[in-house]
């Protein structure tokens, strides 16, 4: 890249942010877009985030800011409009400056999950899922797969009531059949894991892999190890999959077409806040 | 190379800040010298500066500060130590953290003027100089010839008033003979141009170049053109010259030395604010 005074600044926000890899890959798929634009990592801390978001409200060669953790929940507060979905999860993981002032919010975790198994070739409309998981990861990834048209949407996880919390709001979309699921994945088409389990030697596998068929589509949010033992689990018994890594690749070209969205009105039928 | 989330930030603050052209520069020295930093522009308002530096002053991963036309003066206020040279002339254009908590200072133009000069292979030290200009650039680049040891420095500036001030106070500093100067070099050994005038066609060469002799060293702050119509009457005339372009390879390198000192202490004879 050629960065120059004129190239755009963006900024990825978080605390810690040493483990991000997406400086790199969003600045070069600016350049391969024909944008003259830079991703920077900053590393914010809870305490700052509001100093740092009035500053960046008035940084004139700030165009957009990616969220991590810990900052989407306040980022989401702290846009003047958003998407759907994001009003949905009440998260932000992404963030553009709108030509009429203020940020617009989107929150895209879930559109990298189903992105990534799309390009495998797997359409989840119409199909029967199970996903693992309802935390912020979770949360996203259950809405972007009603969005995304499956008939029936399964959700475990040990903590029964975010679990029951997220199935009576996607319920009330009336979008899906949303119900409590169990780690046993007999009898769906589509196994999601949106857990950490995994990442650390030892750990339990989220789903019992041996009721696993091979007409079962399963994706796994881990991107540490590459193949997850899941994913290993699931490629054993002749499961086509997709890995955490996919989920990013996919992730990170939503984010740039987000980014990169025409400027002029906000997309979606946006919230408008006072 | 290799921008990830543990890519260590510095910041070129400026308004406007599209004709910088270090970002580039600066984090491709970083990489050549085997550090992972990023050097990205930010175009910060003078109504934004004090907001900006109290959340800069907390951001865990921002390591430098460059600082450019309209902030060296504010900057040099927020450092809570700074060099001499930056003390004497009440402006920085760098800064970095230090490890004792808030920002040390310096300001390395002249440096930028005098390494070009010496790049060129001619040594300031005990020659008798000329400097036209005696706004920021001008004062900076008259300290850095009193301490790279010239005998006399004569300075021509229309405002006779800053003029004299910058000639009494190089003159407190007992290091060299600081008089008024005029716009003919007769006599002088060096001759440095810090005014704009050569930027616009049509402009007055700021010296009689026609009485310039070959034995004369004429440099210049003007990087557009790249050869500004007094390098080139010198050039005619057979002096060695140094161009703004070359002033500001020496700057950039000058720049990336004091961002990548040794951090255990702040170097120079260091002031210390309360």
């Amino acid at each position: 890249m050629n960065l120059t005074g004129a190239t755009r600044l963006n900024v990825i926000l978080g605390d810690p942010i040493a483990q991000v890899k997406s400086p790199n890959g969003v600045t070069q798929a600016f350049a391969d877009r024909g944008h003259d634009g830079l991703l920077a990592p900053v590393q914010v801390g809870v305490e700052d985030l509001g100093a740092f978001l009035a500053v960046a409200d008035r940084l004139k060669n700030l165009d957009g800011i990616i969220v991590t953790v810990p900052h989407k929940f306040a980022c989401f507060k702290h846009c003047r409009s958003a998407s759907e979905r994001a009003d949905f999860l009440g998260a932000v993981n992404i963030m553009r400056r709108r030509p009429e002032g203020g940020w617009h919010g989107d929150m895209v975790d879930g559109l990298g999950f189903v992105g990534a198994v799309r390009a495998q070739g797997y359409e989840p409309e119409g199909k029967r899922a199970l996903l693992v998981g309802a935390g912020g990861a979770g949360s996203a990834i259950a809405l972007a797969l009603v969005e995304a048209g499956v008939r029936e949407l399964a959700i475990h996880d040990a903590d029964h009531k975010r679990r029951d919390d997220l199935i009576q709001r996607l319920n009330a979309l009336g979008r899906a059949t949303v119900e409590a699921g169990s780690p046993d994945p007999t009898g769906y088409d589509l196994v999601a894991n949106a857990t950490p389990a995994g990442m650390r030697p030892g750990d339990p596998l989220p789903v019992d892999a041996g009721k696993l068929t091979p007409d079962t589509f399963v994706g796994c949010v881990i991107t540490v190890p590459a193949v997850s033992p899941l994913i290993d689990a699931a490629r054993r018994r002749g499961c086509p999959t997709s890995t955490g890594t996919e989920m990013y690749q996919a992730l990170q070209s939503a984010m740039v077409d987000f980014l990169l969205a025409p400027q002029a009105a906000s997309p979606l039928a946006a919230s408008e806040r006072a």
